[in-house]
């Protein structure tokens, strides 16, 4: 049975899933910051067969597309690094000029930052199962 | 005519390139951090349409490879960020437990390195061109 990272679980709210990737969002609210964590025992995405890299990056683009679109955000920073967590996941990360960590990435770098009142998760899971297909349990 | 951005040339060796990306090398030989140009006008990966997309994670894995098996690094960090250099680029940075900057990611974290040896350099570009199809100008 997979289960998510502890550490994961830790720091984010979980909010769905897609077709092969659970949707967590990191419970700082400063920007928004979305996980995709696959069902694999792969630890780096390289490694995965063309066709679950490519199922991943369509979930990927359905998460950007939310941030840019959605929510407005010009840019969307991704990475897979996984040296704390070895569990694979996705990193995308809503960015623009002048947010709190511009222009450095926020991995280390980001400072403690409100939590999300729980409208805002409300709002944004409905926008995400009804314009990307995410399922919530 | 595509040319790569002024910050990367500045940072990087040019290797040579594959059907879409030229391949770069960080001057800062202290873990092996390579970069993918590819030639497009996007900025943020994901909006990329998926065949080129496809084709771009393609050189990325022959990369990766070469990263583990040749120069034996267990793992690889992958990032699209942009905050810097706008012009899309791909890091592909070989990392292992205790290297100079585990657990952290290198980008705002790693000191000032050794330069490579010119052999070192001759090497792995003929390795590149022989197993992964590099072109060299």
């Amino acid at each position: 049975m997979f289960q998510i990272h502890e550490r994961l679980r830790e720091d984010c709210h979980i909010l769905g899933r897609f077709a092969l990737c659970h949707l967590l969002l990191n419970r700082n609210a400063t920007l928004p910051w979305l996980i995709l964590v696959p069902e694999t025992d792969a630890t780096d995405l390289l490694d995965l067969p063309p066709p679950v890299l490519s199922e991943i990056l369509s979930e990927a683009h359905a998460v950007s597309h939310f941030i840019k679109l959605r929510l407005g955000w010009p840019k969307v920073n991704l990475a897979a690094i996984g040296n704390l967590v070895p569990q694979l996941h996705l990193h995308l990360v809503g960015r623009r000029p002048g947010d709190a960590c511009w222009p450095l990435s926020v991995w280390g770098h980001l400072s403690p930052g409100p939590a999300y009142q729980g409208s805002a998760l409300c709002d944004w899971v409905a926008m995400l199962r009804t314009e990307a297909g995410l399922r919530v349990p």
